[in-house]
C-alpha cells in the first residue's frame, strides 16, 4: 500500500526467491505445488460478496470471485464473519417463505453436527486401518503368518490353537524369514539373513514412502502440525488438507510407521483429520465457501485426530484448544467434543489392538505414590526440558541446514540413509527392534507376577503368599540388569536418530519417540529407586514409606512420568498433556506425579527458549503466524511500525473521485500491496475506506469487457452518487460496492502491544493509522510479525509475504 | 458523553432508583452496601497510571486514584493489560540493577503460583468444613449422637462396637430426639415429636442463616454465579467478593443446606472460592492493583470452586472455561487446573465422606448399555429440557414478583414460610427427609446384592450362584414399589419447591436439587425398564439384548442420566457437564448416554428460550454483561447506536487547547457521563483522544490545591505543549497526560455485529464513531447492551448503568 519504490520491490521479489527456498525441505515451491496437491481449489467462485463495509448496497449479480483469497495469503476473520452471519440472516428470512425453505434453513443448522459426525467415522475408521496395516507390516519385517498371510504376530498366535499362555509370542504358524528360508531357528546364519531382511523391507518401505510423497502429494510430509496451526490462524494454503494429501498421507504413514524410523503416527493423524474435515466442508456450501467456518471444522477435526491418536477424547479437545487452534468460540468446543468422541468409539468398535481398549497405552497401577517420590519425578522433568531444549536445538538446527545446503536436494537419498542407519543400529537391541509403542506399552506396564518379559525377571521369594497384584518389591534379576544395559543404549540411539529423522520428507510425528525417550529414562530411574529402596530399607528416606516385603515403587509409573516429562519439554503442552495422561491411566491417583513433572519440564525448556517444537518449526518455514501465547512487552507506538517509514514515498491511496481507470491500472501495476485506502482527497486525507486490491482488479476487467463506455480515462467514483456527467465525458465507473467502509484504524499513538492484540482478537490482515482524522499510514500483519521479531532480534526477512 | 439534555438525566435518575429495586432481592441498596460487605476496596489509591493511551509522557509524581474505577461502573480490559504490560516491563528492566531487584522479579513472576496454591489449600479446606458441617447438622434434625454429640449420624455408629453390618444405620449411641426425651422408639407419639422438633430445627437452621445475610453480608445470598460472571467479564461490584462475604457465606451455607431446603452448595461454593481468589489478590500489588489480573485469578478461583464441589478438577477447569469465565487466556487454564487439583486433593485429605473418594457420588456399574437404551436416555433428555425450561420460566416469574411486590419487604418472613412448608412436607417421605446429596447418592447406585434399602428390594432367586457383583435382573418386591410411589411424590414436591427457593435471600445453589429431580426421574424411568425387560423377554425390543437371568438394565446409570440432563437444561452446560459426569463415574463407558441426553435436553431447552438460568438472573438484575454465546446477527450499523441521535444535542466534547477550566467543570456538573472526546476545535471535529470524567474531576482537583495560578479561567491544554502566555494571563492548565490518545474508533458503517464483537473481544467500555475522520457520536457498553435487548424485543431500561 505504502509506494516504497524500488527498494522494497527488490526485497518483495528476494522473500519470494527465499520462499523457494523455504519450501524446500518439506513442501515443493509454488509452481509445482499448483500441479499436483493443489488439485482441490478451497473456494469456488461465484460466491457473494457482502464484505462488512458493503452491507447497505447490494448488487444483484455481484461478478465472480470477489470476496474470495489468492494462495499463501491471510484471510480477514472479520469479513468472513460478518458474511456467514449474511448468509444466515439470507437463509433465517427465507425460512419463512415456504416449508422446503424451513427445512433447507434446518439442514443447514444441522449440517454442523452432520460433518463432524462424518469427520468422526472416517478418522476413526482411518486410524483404525492405519494401526492394523501398521501392526502387520511391522511384524512383516520379522516373519510371516503361514496360516494367514495377512495376520500380525500376536493376531497369528491369538487364532493358533497351539499357542500356551506362558509362550504367548510362539507358535508354529508364525515363522521368521529365516525359519521359512532355511528351516533353522537358531544359529549366526539365521540370524544374519533376519537382519539382512529386516534392513530391506525397511528401506523398501521408507522408500515407497518418500517415493510415494515424491511424486503425489508433496504437502503429505512432515507431522502437519505447524502448517495446520499456521492455517488455522488464517492462512490459505491450497490443498494442503487436498483429497491426494489424506490418500497419500495415509499410506505413507502405515510405510514409515513400518519402516522402523523413529517416529510416530499421533501428529500426522492429526493432519489426516483435518484432511477429511476438509473434505467435507466440500459438502456444505455453508463451511466451503466460508474460511472462517470451515476453520471452525478444522479445529475440531484436530480433536477428532488426537483423540483417535491416543484414546483420550477429552485430551483431544484440550489440545485442540490449547495447541493448535486459533479461534476457538464455546459452540466449537462442544462439537470438537462430539466429532473427538464419535471418532474415538468408531476406532474402539474396529478395536485395532484386540483388547477393547479404548486407550493406546492402557495401564493399571495398584499401589499409591509416596511424597518423597516427587523427587525422582521432579528430576525426570528435569531431564525432560533438557531433552525438549536438546532436541528443538539440534532438529531446528539440521533442518536449517538441510534447507540451506546440498543436502535439501536429495531428499529420498537422505531417508534412505536415515532408515539404512536406523535399521541396522536398531536390530540387535530387542528394545528398539519391536515398533516404538511396543516399547512404551511394556515400559509403562507394571511386572505383574506372570509377566515374562526381560524387565520382570526379579527374584521371587518362594514363600510369597500374596494376592497376584500386589507383588512386593523384589531384588532384581540377571534379566533386569540385561535390560537397564540394553534400555540405555535405545535411549542414546533414540535420542540421537529422532533428531535426525523430524522433518524429512514421510509423514513423521514426535509425540511417541519423545514419549519413548522419556519412558526409557522414567524406567530405568524407577528401576534404580526401586533397587534402592529394596537393598536399603533403613535408610531415612525410605524408612517412612517402605518397609521390607512392602510394594512401595512402581517403575512403570516412572516411565509414565518420564515420557509425559519428555512430551510436555518438546510441544510444551500443558493441560492437554496432563488430560492425556489422565485418560491413559483412568485414576485422578497419578495426577500429582504428572503434574509435577510437566510443570517442571515446561519451566526447565522454556528458560532455554520460549518456542515449542511447532512453534519453532514455523518460524524456521516463516509462516505469517500471530502466536497467542507470545507477549508482546515492547514499548513501541503505531507510529512506529507502520509503513510509509520516515524517508519513503508518501502513502499509495485512491481519491473518491477524483481517479481514472488508468490511474487505478497504473497503480496495481506499479505496487504489488493487498489493498489501497481510499480517502476523500489528496489535500483533506480524510479516510472513506479501504479496497482490496483483487477485488480490484476483478471491477475493472469485469467493467471494461461488460460495460459500454468504460475506457481508460473513465474516473472511479467511490461516492454514493456519481455526478451526472456530459455526454462527451467518458462513462464513470462506480465502485462503491466492493469499498470496505468500516476499515479498521487506530491512532498513531496506540502503543504496539494494542495494536498486536487487536491483530490477534480480531483476525485483522491490515490496520490503518491515523492522527487526529488524518490518514497517516498502514500496518499489516506482516508488518506487526516482523517489528515483533525484529524487537526479539530474530531475523524480520523470514517472514513470508501475506 | 453526549448531551442529551434533560430527558437523559431524568431517564438515568429513574434508572438509578431502578436499581435500588433491582437489588432488593438479593443486594441491598447502594448506601447499605457501602457500609457493610463494601467494606473492602478493591483498589489502593496510589496507583500509577499509564493507560494505553499516554505511554510517551511520565509524570513523576502521579495524583492519586487516577486510572482507578467507581462501583457499578466498567473496566476498560485495554487499560488494564497495557498496565499490567508497563509494570511488568518496569519490574524486567528494574531486576538487572541488583539481585535484591532480581528476587523481586523472580518472586513477582510466582505470585501467580503461590495465589493459586493458597485459593486451592482455603477452598479445599473450607469445603471440607462445610461437608463435614453439613453433616452433622443435617443429623441433628434427628437426633444426637450420645457418645459425643459432635458426631453425625454415620460416624456414631461407626465408631460405635454394637454396629451390625446389616443394620449399619442402628446403633445405642445414636438417638433420635423422641427415644432420648420419652425412651420409646416407636409409636404416634415419638413420630411426631420427632416431626415436631425436624421442623423447630430446621426453621432454627434458615432463621439464622437468613439474619446473619441480613446482617453481616447482603452478598452473601443466592448461588453468586451470575454475579460472579458479571464481575469477570469487567463490571466492578465493590465488596461482592469480599472477607465478610466469604466468612458470612460459609456458615450460613452450613445453615441453609442443612435446614433440609430444596437447595445445594455447589453455586455458593464456587461464590466462596472466588472470595477467596480475592483475599489473595490483596497480598500481590501485581493482583490487587490491576482488575484485568485480578479477574484472571478469579477465573482460576472459580475452577477450584467446582472442583470441590463435585470432586471433578478438570470438569471443574472446563466449567469456568465455559460457563463462567470471560476473558481467559491459556496461562489462565494451566493455572486454574494447578488450583482445581490442589483444592480437590486438600478436599480429599480431610476426607469428608469418610470414603478417601475424590468425588461427590462415586458410582461403579458393572454392565455395559445397549442401543435400545438410547431411547429412554433420550426421553430423559427430552424431560431434563422440559424441566430446565419449567424451571427457569417458573423461577424467574417468582423472583420478578418477588421484586415489584410487596413479597420482597419481608426475606426473612419468606424463608421462613418455605422452610416451614419444606419441613412439613419433607419429613413424612424418607426420601425427601434425608439430605438430598444422600439422596441422590442412594438414586445412582446400582442394587448390590447386600444393598438393604427399600429401593433393593427386590424378590431373590433362592438358587443364584452368581457372583456378587453380577445380579441378573429380577422381579420387584414390593418395597420398591413403595419406593416409586414415594420417589413420585419427592418428584413433584422437590419441582415445585425448588421453583420458590433458588432466590431466596441464604445461599442456595441449584446443582444438587436439579440433579435430585432428574435422578428421581430417571430412577423411575430405569426402574420400570428394567421390569419391563424382565418381565417381557420376548417382545421384539429386549429379545436381542436381554436373555433372562441376564443382568441387562442398571436403573443406576438412568438416574446419573437424568441428572445431567436435568443439570443440563437448566444451566445449558455442555462439555464440562459430561466431563463432571465422567469424572464422577471414571469409565468413558457411559459418555454416549450422557452426552445423547445432555445434547437432548440442551435442544429441548433452548427451544423454548436460549438463555440458562444464570443468564436469565444476570438480565432479571440488569447487569451489564455482554454475553459471548449470544450471536448478534441484526443488520444494523454503528450510526444506529451511536449517541447522540437524531434531533438530540451535539455530543459534549472538550477542545484542545480553547476550554478554560471553567467550562470543564460546568461541563462535569451538567452531564454525567464517563469520559469526554477531545477534538482539535469544534468546527473541525478531529479526534484527538478520550478523557475520562473521573481523571479530569481528580486532576483539576488536584491542580486547584497545589498548583498556583490555575483559576476558573485558566485554559486547559490537552496539546503537547502550551503556548507561553503573558503573565497577566492566568496559568494554564496543562492536562495531555491523563488524555488516551489512543481512544477506540469505528466508521457510521460498521456493521453493528463487528462493533459487538469488538466490545467482547476487547472489552472496550467506550467507542468513538467517526465518518471520514470526522468525530460523529459515542457508542457505550451499555448503548451496544441497550440496542441489543432491544433487538430482542426486551425492555432495554432493566439495563443498569455502567
Amino acid at each position: 500500500m505504502a509506494a516504497e519504490g524500488e527498494s522494497l520491490q527488490k526485497r518483495s521479489l528476494r522473500k519470494k526467491a527465499s520462499l523457494t527456498l523455504t519450501y524446500h525441505v518439506c513442501v515443493p515451491p509454488v509452481r509445482e505445488r499448483r500441479g499436483r496437491g493443489g488439485t482441490e481449489s478451497s473456494l469456488t467462485p461465484g460466491e457473494e460478496m457482502n464484505g462488512s463495509g458493503n452491507l447497505m448496497d447490494f448488487l444483484d449479480e455481484p461478478f465472480p470471485d470477489v470476496g474470495t483469497y489468492e494462495d499463501f495469503h491471510t484471510i480477514d476473520w472479520l469479513r468472513e464473519k460478518s458474511r456467514d452471519t449474511d448468509r444466515h440472516r439470507k437463509i433465517t428470512s427465507k425460512s419463512k417463505e415456504s416449508i422446503w425453505e424451513f427445512v433447507k434453513s434446518l439442514l443447514d443448522a444441522w449440517s454442523g453436527w452432520v460433518v463432524m459426525l462424518l469427520i468422526g467415522l472416517l478418522s476413526g475408521t482411518l486410524a483404525g486401518v492405519i494401526d492394523l496395516a501398521v501392526d502387520w507390516m511391522t511384524d512383516l519385517k520379522e516373519g510371516v503368518c503361514l496360516s494367514a498371510f495377512w495376520y500380525s504376530h500376536e493376531q497369528c498366535c491369538w487364532t493358533s490353537n497351539e499357542t500356551t499362555f506362558d509362550n504367548r509370542d510362539k507358535c508354529p504358524q508364525w515363522q521368521t524369514w529365516s525359519e521359512l528360508m532355511t528351516g533353522h531357528t537358531q544359529g549366526a546364519g539365521g540370524y544374519l539373513l533376519n537382519y539382512f531382511l529386516y534392513i530391506v523391507w525397511a528401506l523398501f518401505f521408507s522408500f515407497l514412502a518418500v517415493s510415494l510423497v515424491r511424486v503425489f502429494a508433496p504437502y503429505a510430509c512432515g507431522s502437519g502440525i505447524p502448517e495446520i496451526k499456521t492455517i488455522l490462524s488464517g492462512f490459505i494454503i491450497r490443498g494442503y488438507l487436498g483429497k491426494w494429501t489424506l490418500l497419500i498421507k495415509t499410506v505413507t504413514l502405515v510405510l514409515a510407521v513400518s519402516s522402523g524410523l523413529s517416529l510416530g503416527k499421533e501428529g500426522p493423524l492429526v493432519h489426516v483429520a483435518c484432511c477429511c474435515g476438509n473434505l467435507f466442508c466440500s459438502l456444505f456450501s455453508k463451511y466451503s465457501k466460508n474460511e472462517g467456518k470451515r476453520r471452525e471444522v478444522l479445529s475440531a477435526a484436530a480433536a477428532a485426530g488426537v483423540s483417535v491418536a491416543f484414546g483420550a477424547p477429552i485430551g483431544g479437545v484440550l489440545f485442540s484448544l490449547e495447541e493448535v487452534s486459533y479461534y476457538f468460540p464455546l459452540k466449537t468446543l462442544w462439537r470438537s467434543f462430539f466429532a473427538a468422541l464419535v471418532a474415538a468409539f468408531t476406532l474402539r468398535s474396529i478395536n485395532p489392538f484386540g483388547n477393547s481398549r479404548l486407550v493406546l497405552f492402557y495401564v493399571e497401577y495398584h499401589t499409591p505414590w509416596y511424597m518423597a517420590e516427587l523427587v525422582p519425578f521432579i528430576l525426570l522433568g528435569v531431564f525432560g526440558g533438557l531433552w525438549g531444549t536438546l532436541f528443538i536445538r539440534g532438529n531446528i538446527a539440521w533442518c536449517r541446514r538441510r534447507k540451506t545446503t546440498q543436502l535439501g536436494k536429495y531428499p529420498v537419498l537422505e531417508v534412505i540413509v536415515v532408515t539404512g542407519i536406523t535399521a541396522i543400529l536398531a536390530f540387535p537391541n530387542p528394545y528398539t527392534r519391536r515398533s516404538t509403542s511396543e516399547l512404551i506399552s511394556e515400559l509403562f506396564n507394571d511386572c505383574g507376577a506372570l509377566e515374562s518379559s526381560q524387565l520382570c525377571d526379579y527374584v521371587n521369594d518362594p514363600n510369597m503368599t500374596r494376592p497376584l497384584d500386589d507383588i512386593p518389591d523384589r531384588p532384581a534379576g540377571p534379566g533386569v540388569y540385561t535390560a537397564l544395559w540394553q534400555l540405555a543404549l535405545a535411549l542414546i540411539f533414540k535420542i540421537i536418530i529422532t533428531i535426525f529423522t523430524f522433518g524429512m520428507k514421510i509423514p513423521s510425528g514426535l509425540f511417541i519417540p519423545s514419549m519413548a525417550v522419556g519412558a526409557i529414562a522414567g524406567r530405568i530411574v524407577g528401576i534404580a529407586v526401586e533397587q534402592m529402596a529394596y537393598h536399603h530399607h533403613d535408610w531415612i528416606i525410605f524408612k517412612n514409606w517402605c518397609r521390607p516385603g512392602a510394594d512401595c515403587v512402581t517403575p512403570g509409573l516412572y516411565a509414565m512420568v518420564g515420557a509425559a516429562a519428555c512430551l510436555g519439554g518438546v510441544t510444551r503442552m500443558t493441560v492437554s498433556l496432563v488430560v492425556i495422561m489422565f485418560e491413559l491411566t483412568g485414576g485422578l491417583e497419578y495426577i500429582v506425579p504428572l503434574m509435577a513433572a510437566a510443570v517442571t519440564s515446561k519451566w526447565v525448556a522454556d528458560a532455554f527458549g520460549k518456542e515449542g517444537i511447532y512453534e519453532a518449526h514455523i518460524q524456521l518455514n516463516g509462516y505469517p503466524f500471530l502466536d497467542v501465547k507470545d507477549e508482546f512487552t515492547h514499548r513501541t507506538l503505531a507510529t512506529d511500525v507502520m509503513r510509509p517509514r520516515r524517508g519513503e514515498p508518501p502513502l499509495a491511496v485512491l481519491t473518491q473521485d477524483s481517479t481514472t481507470v488508468e490511474d487505478v491500472e497504473a497503480l496495481i501495476k506499479e505496487t504489488d500491496y493487498n489493498g489501497f485506502p481510499v480517502v476523500v482527497s489528496r489535500e483533506s486525507e480524510r479516510l472513506i475506506g479501504f479496497v482490496q486490491r483483487r477485488d480490484l482488479i476483478l471491477a475493472i476487467k469485469n467493467a471494461r469487457q461488460k460495460q459500454d463506455g468504460v475506457v481508460s480515462n473513465s474516473v472511479v467514483y467511490f461516492t454514493e452518487d456519481a455526478p451526472q456527467l456530459p455526454a462527451s465525458n467518458p462513462q464513470p465507473l462506480k465502485l462503491r460496492r466492493i469499498l470496505n467502509l468500516s476499515p479498521f484504524t487506530v491512532t498513531d499513538h496506540t502503543p504496539m502491544e494494542t495494536v498486536v492484540d487487536i491483530f490477534r482478537k480480531l483476525g485483522l490482515r491490515q490496520c490503518l493509522v491515523t492522527r487526529s482524522g488524518r490518514l497517516l499510514g498502514i500496518i499489516t500483519k506482516k508488518d506487526v510479525l516482523r517489528h515483533m521479531a525484529q524487537m526479539m532480534n530474530q531475523d524480520p526477512e523470514s517472514i513470508m509475504f501475506n
